[in-house]
């Protein structure tokens, strides 16, 4: 295969300012391994498509929004290397099995489907989906940043960021947004158990670009929330029903609820294409529940043998724990009126 | 020294019915090392004071009320090698500086001291603190029983069990309470990041007496209690002080915060020893931060380097989160009327 570990200390551009995990560049996909960091920054120049829906099984990419774009350039190198309608679907097929849960990942793909059936280019339609969630990310950032005061110290659970997205993040993206603009903030990132998330890539990125970040366990946010040394939390989302329910990484229900208790608002920024208007409220989620031993073995085994793990990796937090949900369409506040046209849009 | 590590497989017997970590037998202090566990169950006979110091500041034992017997057997140790008031107040001072923070070591070698300047014998002293802590965990067990109705699901958070105390145990003795009284339980165990207290030491020693337990990252809790799958939680104390606000192991205040977000009772189980009602509230006790490294690294470097950890090790749950505190002397709820003299006694 001609896939290409592109030499380490050269950092390849999406965009010239923009940190992408995630992008097209001459004839491949290039993909940040986001498992290594922070020990080792690997980028893969990958030209089949077998080898990045690997990619995505295995979490070499990660994040909805990020996952979408790898699935479209995916199917976007599958119609070149033959273009047949036959073979494309049975490579559409294999991709969208990857991760079934990820919601942008079907609908990329339905995207590049139509493109083709469209006799339109799937690789400009794999760009443009790319192009439009760089933009969401920064419509969201560019609202979201209202919600910041000067001297904030913002609170965020696992990693949405530019590594989970095209670029720039969505929780992240405010953050990102408010600095630009020129107030002061800190962010307290949740390490977040099993993955680490938090540890390894939110202070990573944040790093990168000098802003201030501390690392906390999970459990140790209510007791910061508590003191006062916090001043707003802002996550992502994977699905936001019509309610405004909200599902993300498991831990984002125990943050919004610590968020109520210590009179913190709790906000979500997250892209239209995570609206799920067709779904009443978050009761009807299911919830994947992973491997136990992504929790019972740290380093070593430290649940005892015979004892059960349980490993659920989603979380829905009501609507009622939500201070607002920011889009790149603005700051919504309940009661919401997500619309099904409008997810279309 | 004439330490002996006791053959795997034979547990050495504290009492015939009841799992200790730290015991007298046979004028030497025997530990079960809880660092090793839950991989290897290793006991050890300390005949030396010093040794068992040791012992205590490297954690082998942990939890208040343990720790203070370990201490008060140390001193013990102490009198016995030599019968010299001056070597004593020697050993007391280098005892009482191994975990400055734990409130039963000050007030057991207090108890050793004042026995020996009333011409009685120390260790006598030391075993009886042993047993009053063992009887106030059966105490507690007996009426926190009570509160757990059957087919109970239990969240509890750290180890408040047999391994911290000298016996028993105080939030897992109101499970084992439940238990004995031919109620069904179930617990659901937080793994207790970054030490995994739940994971390795609560899950080992339910599943030595056959009491069904799951273990769960600590952010998981939220997500459980969300779904109405769990019916109570029941945590031990480090600290109560005079209005009920409650010092535990980092993270006990989210899961007060989610109790409540969810309509889930949260109870306190703790022996008098732990009341302080000479503070007025928990907003003035201070909160120990230990090594960021403890958080930093998992097996390998998980945050950055150079990006900041911070890693408090306790926290303050407002008395308002609590349903009701249990120590041996009942159940008591809000308004709280605990006084000194009652500590004393």
């Amino acid at each position: 295969m001609g896939s290409v570990s592109l030499s380490a200390g050269q950092r390849p551009d999406a965009h010239p300012d923009v940190l992408s995990p995630v992008f097209w560049r001459d004839g491949k996909v290039v993909l940040l391994d986001q498992r290594r960091l922070p020990d080792q920054e690997i980028w893969t120049a990958y030209d089949n498509w077998e080898d990045v829906a690997r990619a995505i099984s295995e979490m070499e990419v990660r994040g909805a929004p990020a996952i979408g774009c790898a699935a479209a350039f995916a199917a976007a190198l599958a119609w070149r290397a033959q273009a047949s309608a036959t073979v494309l679907r049975a490579a559409l097929r294999a991709i969208g099995a990857t991760r079934p849960t990820a919601v942008n990942l079907g609908s990329a793909l339905h995207r590049i489907a139509n493109a083709v059936a469209s006799e339109r280019d799937p690789l400009a339609e794999a760009n443009a989906i790319w192009a439009e969630d760089l933009a969401a990310c920064r419509a969201i950032g560019a609202h979201g940043a209202a919600l910041v005061p000067d001297d904030a110290v913002i609170l965020t659970h696992c990693n949405a960021g530019a590594l989970a997205t095209a670029g720039y993040g969505t929780a992240l993206g405010v953050v990102r947004a408010a600095v630009t603009a020129g107030k002061r903030v800190r962010v307290i990132a949740d390490e977040t158990r099993p993955f680490l998330q938090g540890a390894r890539l939110t202070a990573w990125e944040l790093s990168q670009e000098g802003i201030a970040c501390e690392v906390i366990v999970d459990s140790a946010a209510a007791h910061f929330l508590s003191r006062g040394e916090i001043h707003l939390a802002v996550v992502g989302a994977d699905r936001i029903t019509r309610n405004g329910d909200v599902a993300n990484k498991i831990g984002t229900a125990g943050v919004a609820a610590a968020c109520q208790t210590f009179g913190v608002p709790f906000y979500v920024a997250a892209p239209r294409t995570t609206l799920d208007p067709a779904m009443e409220s978050g009761a009807r989620i299911p919830i994947e529940e992973r491997a136990t031993d992504e929790v019972a073995i740290v380093g070593r085994r430290v649940v005892p043998e015979g004892v059960k793990v349980r490993n659920p990796v989603f979380d829905v937090t009501p609507a009622r724990l939500v201070a607002a949900i920011v889009t790149e369409d603005g700051i919504h506040r309940a009661p919401y009126a997500f619309s099904t046209a409008r997810r279309n849009a």
